[in-house]
C-alpha cells in the first residue's frame, strides 16, 4: 500500500523483516516440539535462535531467492548461513506451506487484533457523539427528501450498531484464520506427527487446519478480506452521511477544518468534506480486494499456487487500508462540527410537511379509510410544495379535513417532541 | 432466475403470491398487537384475515400499482377492496419499509433455513463418500504436479470441512437477517410503540433492528449474499476437483453418466463432467450477486431506495441458485464413480518420485545438511523425469546417496502405507 | 430477468422459441452452403425449412433433453421428428458449439443493435434538454459544496458526451461479437470446409472467429457485458445527478410525478426520485454481470463449459436490463422538471462566495503572489461562511484588498455572465 | 505495487518525482500559451522552468502538504519557493484538477504506450512459437476430455488472436484517456480561454475533455483499467493452458526450469509451473482494480473526490502489474519446452476414440440417420472406454457398422493428417 494510506506501525506487520522473523518463530516452535520427542537433538532450537532470531538479513534472502526461485528455500539457506550445523534440523518433515501458511495465520491474527482495537476506538467515539446529540433534532430524509424528524444522536447510534455488527464479522474471521498447518507436503503428516503440529502451532497462538491440503483452505483468507470489506462499507456509510450533511444547502455538520488548511487551489471559499470522500473511495478498494479473494478458494487438487500472488498484494494492502481508515474515520467523527441551529432551520423550512403522516393518522382515527385520508392530505401537501400556502394553513382551509380535525388535533400532529419520545429507548438498545 | 436453474418448490418463496401473503401476515401481526392494546378494535385482524389471507390477487395489485406507482400502497388498496372497512386499521403508524423489510427478513430466514437443510444433505453425502474411500490411495498433487500420496477420502473430508465452515457463515448471516422493523417512516416509532414492534415481529420469527433508519441496515442482506458466495466457492472447489479427476489422462473418477445421455453432438465417444462445469459457472454468478450487495450498504441519510432494484433480482436469484447448486452438487457427489485402480496406476507411474521427500529426510537423519541432501535427491529425480532410469534405481546408483542409505532405508522411504498412517486421525478430526 | 425490469419486445430475443429458431437458421445456412457444393442433396434445406421453421416445439425439445441431457442433440432429434429424412443432413461435420456460438453471435448482435437504438433516443433527449437549458444558470458544485456557476445545459451536455463514449464502446463490442464458428469439434474444420463457414455465417450476418477452439473466444462476450456496464454507469451518473438536484434543500429539478402517483405509504407529502434511484441500483447489477464474465475467458484447453451457465443467465439478464434502463432513463430525462428560479436562488444564497476565484485572480493580476492573495480572500470567505457579514462586504472592508481592488473590480469579479461566456463553445463541441 | 511485481523502469512513471515534474510541465505549457496571448509576461515559463524543472523536492512538498492538506497547493507553494516572483503567474484561472487530470492523462498515455510495446513483444513471441509448432499434433480437449486432434501451433495462434483483440481495446482506452482539461473550477473556462487549453494540452500530447466538470470524466479511467483486465484475462488463458499441459499426467509442455531452481522445499522431484500460476493470480488483481473503477464514474454534481483515493492506488498498481505480467508472460512463452513425442503419445492413448465423429459422419454419408449412427458409434466407444476392446476393433466387429463401412472407410476416418489439413488456412488468418 502506498505510504499515503499506510501507518508505519501497522504496515510493519507485513515487512520482509517481520515476515522472516515469523517464519523463523514457526520453524523454531516445530523444532522445540521435536526436541521434546527426541527427534531433534536437545538445544537445537536455542542454538538457531541465538544466532538467527532478530538477525535475519532480508536482502541476503532475496539474493539467494534470485537463484533458487523459491522463497522458503532461500530463507532456510540463509538460516544455515547464520546458524550453521544445527539449522539442518529445521523444516524436518515440513513443506514450505507449513511455514508460510502458519505464518500468515500469525500475521493475520495480529493484524485483525489491531484492527479490532481500532474498531473499538471508533465505536467509543460514535457512542460519545451519539450521547452528546441524542436530543438534537434533525430532519430525517428518505430518497434525499424530507421525511420526518429524528435526532442526530440516532444517526451516530445507527452507525455504531452497524459497526458493531462488522466487529462480530471480523471476530468470526479472526477465529477462523487463527489456524496453521505443520502437516507436510500434502497434509498427510507423512513425515511429521500431528501432535507436533498441535504443540508447535499452540506456541504461536494457532490451532491446526481441520483437513489441510498442501495449504490451509483459502475460504479462511477470503473471509478476512470480506469482513474488512464490510467494515469498509460501514465506514463508507458514515462518510456518505457526513458528505450529505456538509453539502452547502444542507450545512448541518462539517468536517473539522485544520488551521492553515486550504480547500481548493482555485476557490478560497471552499471547505470540502475531503476526509469523508477519501474514505468513500478507500471502501471501494477494500471491496476490490475481497472480490479477488473469492477466486483463490477453488485451487487445483491439493493446491495450486495461483492464490499466492493475489495474497502477497491483497492481504497486506487490505489490512493496512483498514487500519488507516479506522484512524481516519475516528478523526472524522471526533472532529465533526455538528450544527444544531442549522438542523432546526432545515427541519422547519417545509412548514411542517414532515408531519403529514401524523395528520393522516389523525384522520384515520377520526374514522376515514386510509386511502381517502391520504388523498386529502396529499393535496394540501402538494399545494404547499408548489408554493401555494403553507401546509398547516392548507389543512385548516380544507373543508374535508376541517370537518374532522380541530386546530388542537392539528397542533398535536405537528408536535416535534412527540415524534422523538422513543429516542432514549433506541439509544439504550444500541449501547446495551 | 431462469427455470433451468430453479427448483419450483424453493423459488415459490419469492413468488408474488408468497410475497403478498407475507406482507399481509406482517400487517396482521401488527394489527393484533394493536388490538391487545386497544389501539385497533378487537377482531380487526381476524376480519381482514378471513376475507384476504390466501385470497390476494397478485394481478390486481399489479394493476393498481400501474397507477399509483407504489407497490405497498397498491397492496393496501387491494386489501381494502377485499376486506372493506376493517382494512383501514392496517398499516397504522407504519411505513412501507416496515412491511417490506420485515417480510424480506421472513423470506430470507425461510430461504436460508432451506439452504441449510440442503447443506446438511450435501455434508452427509460427503461424509459417506469420505468414509467409503478413506483408505483408497490417490496421488496428491500440488501445482498440478505429482507431490505425495493421499487418499480419496481425505479429499472428501477436506470438502466436508470447508463446507462446514460455510455452514457456520450461513448460520451467522441467518441470525443477523432475522430482523424486522415496525418503527415508522424514519425508525423513530413516531406513531407506533416499540413494544408493538417487538411483539409483532416475534409472531413472525424476527427481532427488531437495533437502530433502524427507514429501513433495516443493508449490511445484513449483503452478508446473506456473501455467505452464499462462500458456499458457491466451496462447491466450485469440489467441482474443479472432480473435473481434474475426470480428465482423460487422469481418469481417477467420473460423473455418473445417465442411460441415454449424450456427451457431444459431434463426438459419440465423449463423457464430459458437465455437472461440475455447470456448478463452476454458477459459483461465479453467486459471487456477482454478492459483489453488487456491498454497494447497497451506504445509502443516503435515512435511506435511499437504490438498493431495492438490486435486491429484487439478486436476493431471489442468489438464493434460488444456491438451493439448485446444493441439490446438483449432492447428485454429483452421490453419483461420482471413483476408480481406485486408475488412482493406483497414476500413483505408480512416476516410479516413486513422490517419495523424494522421504529420501531427503533419511539423508538428513543420516547426517547431511538439508540443502546438500536436496541437491543429491533432485539430480536423481530430474534424471528420472527426463527418462534416464527410474528414480529408485538412480538413487541406488548415486554414490553419495548409496554411501549413506541402504536398500532397506530406501524401501522404508518408498513405503506407501507409512505415508498414510495418520489418515484416521484426520478423518476423526473432520467429522468430530 | 424479472418481468418488472423486462420489456417483452426486447426479452423475446432470448426466448426459447427465438433461440431454437436461430439455431435452425444457422443449421439451414450451413446446409445451403453444402448443397451448393454437392455435399448435401439439393433441396434439403428447403425441405427442412418448410416442415420445421416456425414450427419448433420448445416444450418437446425440453422433454427430449431430459433424457439425453444435451440441448443441441435434443433440438436435432426434434427437427428429425418434424422434417424426417432430410434432417439427417443437418449438423454435418458440426459440433454443438458451432450452432450455439454462432446463434449467440446473432442474438447478441440483434440485442446490441436494439440497445444502440435506445442509446440514440436517449442521446436525442439529452441534446434537447441541453439546448433548452443551455442558458439556465445553476450553481456548480464540487465535493457537494458550492463552487462556481455553470448552466443546467452543460450538465445535460456532459451526460450526452459520456453516453456518446459508451456508444462507441458498445459499437466496438458489437463489432467483435458479430462472429460465429462453423469449424467443428475443436475448430480445425476436420469435417467441414472453411469456405462453407464463411458463406453460412455471412448469411446470418457474422464473420468467422479468427482462431476458434471448440468455441468462440469468451473475451468477446465479456466485452459485451462490460460495454453495458459502462452504459449503466453513465446512466447512474445521470440518476445520481437528478437525485441530488431533487433533494429537498436543493430542489433544482424533480422527476415528473404521475397523476395518481403516491410517494410514500406513510407520508402523503413525499415526492421521491424513484426512477433515478431505481436506475442507480440497476447499474450495480450490470456491473455484477460484467464482473462474472471475466472469469469465463480462461477456459481449459480447447474449452470447458463452465462459461455456459453464467451466460445463460448473464447475457439475457444484462441486455434486457440495459434495454429497460435506456427506456426508463429516457423517460426520466424527458420528464424532468427543471426549476430555473430555484437554481438562481441557490446560486445567490451564499452571497457571491462562488466568485472567490475571480477575486483571487484580480488580486494576482494586481500584483500579489498567489498564495498571499489566497489567504486574504479566504479570510473574507470564511467569515461570511461563519455568518459574519456577506462575502462582498467583507472584501470591501478588508484593508489589504481594498487597497488593491476598486468596487468596479469587485463588480467585474462578481459578474455571472462573464463566467458563462464560453457555454456555447462547449455545447458546440459536445454536439459536433 | 510491491517490489516483487514492479519493474522499476516502468514504476518510475508513477513516482512522486515524475508526478510533480508532469504537473510542472502542464503548468508551464499553460503559462506559455498565456505568454503568447499577453496574459502573462513573456519569459515567465522559461524563468520558472530554469529554476524548478528537474529540481522539485518531493519531500518538501509533502512537508507543506501536511499543513495545508492539499497537494496541488503544496506543490505550487514549493514552486514559489524555488522560482520566486514569476511563479505567481502559474495556475492562473486554473483549478487543481486542471493540473492533476491533465497530468494523469499524460501519465496514463505514457504507461499504455509502454504496455502496448510489451504486448507487441509478447505477440511476436506467440507468433514465433505458433509457426514453430504449427504442424505438431496434439490432442484437442473439451471439458478436459479428449476431443479431436489439433496442433500446438493452433493454440499459440489462438492466444495471439485473443491478445491482438486486447491490444485493440487498449488502443481504444489509450485514445480516450489522452485528454486533459484546463477549464477551471467547474469546466466553464470562467477565467481562462478554451484556446489556451487546446494549445497547452496539445503541447503535452492531449486533447481537451469534450465537456468537463471539475474533472475529466471517469469512464475514461475505468476503461483503461478494464482494458488491462481483459489483457490480464488473455494472459490468464495462456497461463491456465500451460498449467494444464504441464500436469504430470499430461506432460506435453513445461516451463523452462532455471539452473539452480528448486521446485519445493520438501520434494526435490518437483518442477512446478510457477510462472503460470503466478500470472493466473495477478490476473485476478487486475480484475479487482477494474471493478473498483466502475464505482468512480457516478460522482456528485460537478465532481466529488471519492475517485481520487481509489486511483492513487489502482492506476499505478494496475499498470505496473500489467507491465510486469507482459514481461513475465513473454518469458513464459519464450522458454516453454514443448514436447512433441509426449503430445503424440497422449493423442494415441485412447486408441483412436478421437476419430469417432469421422466414423459417425461416414455412417451418415452411407445413408444412416444421424441419431441412429450416433448410438452405434457411441456403443463402440463406451465399450473401449470401459476397457472392452479397442475402439477400432469394436467398430470393425459391430455388425451394424461393418455392413455399412469397409476397412478402408474406417482407415480414412482415422487419418490424422486429414483432420489437420486446414491448419495453414487458420494460421494465415491469425497472422494476416
Amino acid at each position: 500500500m502506498i505510504d499515503r494510506y499506510s501507518r508505519p506501525e501497522f504496515a510493519e506487520i507485513w515487512s520482509d523483516a517481520s515476515r522472516f522473523e515469523t517464519w523463523l518463530r514457526v520453524e523454531l516452535s516445530v523444532c522445540r516440539a521435536m526436541e521434546k520427542r527426541g527427534i531433534v537433538p536437545k538445544g537445537t532450537a536455542d542454538a538457531v535462535s541465538e544466532t538467527s532470531l532478530g538477525k535475519l538479513d532480508a536482502a541476503r534472502i532475496s539474493e539467494i531467492e534470485s537463484t533458487c526461485r523459491h522463497d522458503v528455500i532461500a530463507f532456510l539457506t540463509h538460516v544455515e548461513e547464520l546458524a550453521g550445523e544445527p539449522a539442518r534440523w529445521l523444516h524436518l518433515g515440513m513443506t514450505s506451506s507449513d511455514v508460510l501458511d502458519s505464518s500468515t495465520g500469525v500475521q493475520c491474527t495480529t493484524a485483525l487484533a489491531k484492527i479490532l482495537e481500532g474498531v473499538d476506538v471508533l465505536l467509543a467515539s460514535l457512542k460519545k457523539r451519539a450521547e452528546e446529540t441524542k436530543a438534537t433534532p434533525v430532519m430525517g430524509r428518505s430518497h434525499g427528501i424530507h421525511a420526518e424528524p429524528i435526532t442526530a444522536g440516532l444517526v451516530f447510534a445507527r452507525w455504531y450498531a452497524q459497526l458493531a455488527r462488522c466487529r462480530e464479522r471480523i471476530e468470526g474471521a479472526k477465529k477462523r484464520i487463527a489456524v496453521g498447518k505443520i502437516a507436510g507436503a500434502v497434509g498427510t503428516y507423512a513425515n511429521i506427527d500431528p501432535e507436533i503440529e498441535l504443540e508447535a502451532l499452540g506456541e504461536v497462538g494457532l490451532v491446526p487446519e481441520t483437513v489441510a491440503s498442501q495449504v490451509v483452505s483459502r475460504d479462511r483468507h477470503a473471509e478476512v478480506l470480506n469482513a474488512l470489506a464490510f467494515m469498509g462499507a460501514a465506514i463508507e456509510d458514515m462518510a456518505v452521511g457526513v458528505r450529505h450533511w456538509q453539502r452547502t444547502e444542507v450545512g448541518e455538520a462539517e468536517e473539522g477544518f485544520g488551521k492553515g488548511q486550504k480547500g481548493s487551489s482555485a476557490m478560497p471559499h471552499k471547505k470540502n468534506p475531503i476526509l469523508s470522500e477519501n474514505l468513500t473511495g478507500l471502501a471501494r478498494l477494500l471491496r476490490a480486494y475481497a472480490g479477488a479473494s473469492f477466486e483463490n478458494i477453488a485451487l487445483w487438487h491439493e493446491r495450486d499456487i495461483s492464490h499466492s500472488s493475489v495474497e502477497r498484494v491483497s492481504i497486506p494492502d487490505a489490512t493496512i487500508l483498514a487500519d488507516f481508515m479506522l484512524v481516519r474515520c475516528t478523526r472524522l467523527i471526533d472532529g465533526l462540527v455538528v450544527k444544531p441551529e442549522r438542523m432546526m432551520q432545515n427541519l422547519e423550512r417545509t412548514g411542517g410537511l414532515c408531519f403529514s403522516e401524523a395528520v393522516l393518522l389523525s384522520l384515520v382515527r377520526a374514522g376515514l379509510p386510509r386511502q381517502e385520508a391520504y388523498v386529502m392530505v396529499q393535496r394540501c401537501a402538494m399545494a404547499a410544495h408548489a408554493g401555494e400556502g403553507t401546509f398547516r394553513d392548507n389543512l385548516g382551509a380544507d373543508a374535508d379535513i376541517a370537518s374532522r380535525l380541530t386546530a388542537e388535533d392539528l397542533d398535536a400532529a405537528f408536535d416535534l417532541q412527540h415524534h422523538l419520545r422513543h429516542v432514549d429507548t433506541i439509544m439504550a438498545r444500541a449501547f446495551s
